[in-house]
């Protein structure tokens, strides 16, 4: 089977890895010249809005898969004319939107923050009255990792802050004082078929992902699946899925949702029985889906801007690095490892003999 | 840091598929255009006594390692002038050849069937005389799977049998009344450092690895560890060593190393906390090796010719599919598929569900 992916990143890359095995062969659509993604595929050098090589991309693969949500709408519906996608243009449409991602947790009967539509200074005005402040100004699409974000704590904030984001479609969110943060990673399979990942604890540095850690039988695991799969549902969602919470009064609030694998995710590669990876390549490609079933415990540490040197980062026992082979520069995720354990006592230890190697 | 590696068939494309997390590049020298790890890596398209095709890679590469050991030996003296191969040119030039292989289990202490060296057809009946019948008669260099090698039973066999392996060196081997088969993956860092993952047994059918089973605490771990441990001292080597035996009487007797990532140990991949193709880039790398404990119970299962529907295959529980994306041949290893299990019962009944697929 040929995958096409829309994106030639680390996902992508780890995509390939996951998928060869299974005897797929992947090609990539990626502007970048130099996308860490080529190494194991082919590599379609060309832009995610050239119709050309949509074109090119549809006609020499089996079915289209992304990497990434910030794909144009059209670039979905143009695709979806040749060659079956997934997740579906509709899927990506809600997800990359955090209007819509709000209004659907809302439809739903999904606890979330606060939230109010801002198309000007004064729409930010009057969600400002309505939610009170502390709270956060976020671009509707092409955010992440904490970009595309502004932070209002008082009034004085709030002048121009809707042009500081370049006065394009906003969403105010009221403040959550959480607990914590967790993720689900769920897949649904092209029957209907859904599963999902334990529950992970994310704890985030300067809005990135910093550390990972696979929970054991947490007490709002079935609350997350019950909530993950209405979205599943909603969305006629095939392939892997990420769902950000904030654990609130022993609770749970939607952050946001990723259709696609995820960072928070990357410890199923050696940490569960089947990775992510493979069951959303299982998923779109309409096969059986793998056990998402924990083996010991796992939890993944990234590598923003640089990586220690290999021989230091292997040298930490159970350690599996995973280098994307791109370029370091500051705030750029470069790489990641999971360590692996049979105990969580001992995982702990690992986790700070890892983390001592950033510090260093 | 770029890998070449010579040969690109499955070995290969399994290297890559561990090393590319590394952070390696790798570069295929293989002859045929279809090779099946150019999926993952640069295929320089060249035959293995090609100087300008290994002058090629030596300048294009950190250093160079095999996937198979059926290599002239002038092509590894050639390389070695340009760039390190691991392992050496002398711990191949040993390993490809059975009359110095079994020379050497001799010199030092190990246990091995009966042999002779065989030159000519008189030379053959003076080591019939001498070892008796039954016993087989092997071409020194080049088998494999159960090619390059006959059996006689009675006299009649032993006329023309020199000829009819192609008048090439040979080798007598007594026969082995053994009770099972065994493998020992070992490896060794370039300081020295030797460790071995759990003994596997193994079945062959018509010459060719069928199943591989890893042992649990198995009693002849110690000694076949002893036996590997000489062996990589002597040759100084470098690597993943595979080094197979035959089970005879509560003790070993040699049969034969392979200086290689070996077909019985791909249960690693899953299997193990690191897998062989992982320990061997980190051996020649120079890099620190990682844990060779075995995480649950696990088998692997070769697809020979050609693979089951890849749904049916992937439907058993926690079966990990490992497809080369070669051609369907008969004869031909196009595949295999790794059992995990958290219980040696539980592995049986996975055997056995994917053993039907075969069947049907």
């Amino acid at each position: 089977m040929k995958v096409g992916v829309i994106g030639g990143g680390q996902l992508g890359r780890m995509l390939s890895l996951a998928g060869t095995p299974l005897g797929m062969q992947f090609t990539f659509l990626d502007p970048a010249v130099d996308a860490c993604a080529a190494a194991v595929g082919e590599h379609l050098l060309g832009g995610y809005d050239s119709q050309e090589h949509l074109q090119q991309l549809a006609q020499t693969v089996d079915l289209v898969t992304f990497e990434f949500e910030s794909v144009p709408a059209e670039t979905v519906a143009f695709l979806e004319q040749f060659v079956p996608v997934y997740p579906s243009a509709n899927a990506l449409r809600i997800a990359r939107d955090r209007w819509f991602e709000k209004s659907m947790f809302k439809a739903l009967g999904i606890p979330t923050t606060e939230f109010a539509d801002v198309l000007s200074q004064a729409d930010l005005e009057a969600a400002v009255a309505q939610i009170g402040l502390p709270a956060v100004l976020k671009t509707r699409t092409l955010g992440y990792d904490g970009k595309g974000q502004k932070v209002l704590r008082e009034a004085a904030d709030v002048v121009d802050a809707f042009a500081y984001l370049g006065n394009v479609p906003c969403i105010l969110e009221g403040f959550v004082a959480f607990s914590g943060e967790v993720s689900l990673i769920a897949v649904r399979g092209r029957d209907g078929e859904v599963l999902s990942y334990p529950l992970v604890h994310n704890v985030h540095n300067d809005g990135i992902l910093h550390l990972s850690v696979a929970s054991d039988e947490h007490p709002l695991q079935a609350l997350a699946q019950d909530y993950a799969e209405r979205v599943l549902k909603e969305l006629d969602y095939v392939g892997v899925l990420a769902f950000e919470f904030f654990e609130v009064d022993g609770g749970l609030k939607a952050n946001e949702i990723a259709p696609r694998v995820h960072n928070s995710g990357h410890w199923t590669i050696e940490g569960a029985e089947c990775s992510q990876f493979e069951n959303h390549l299982r998923a779109v490609a309409g096969l059986p889906l793998g056990s998402v079933e924990k083996v010991g415990h796992s939890a993944m540490l990234n590598f923003i801007g640089s990586i220690p040197a290999t021989a230091d980062v292997v040298a930490v026992a159970d350690c599996h690095l995973h280098d994307y082979s791109k370029a370091f520069k500051p705030g750029r995720k470069v790489g990641h490892a999971t360590l692996r354990s049979q105990s969580a006592q001992r995982l702990q230890e690992q986790i700070a003999a890892l983390e001592a190697l950033l510090d260093s």
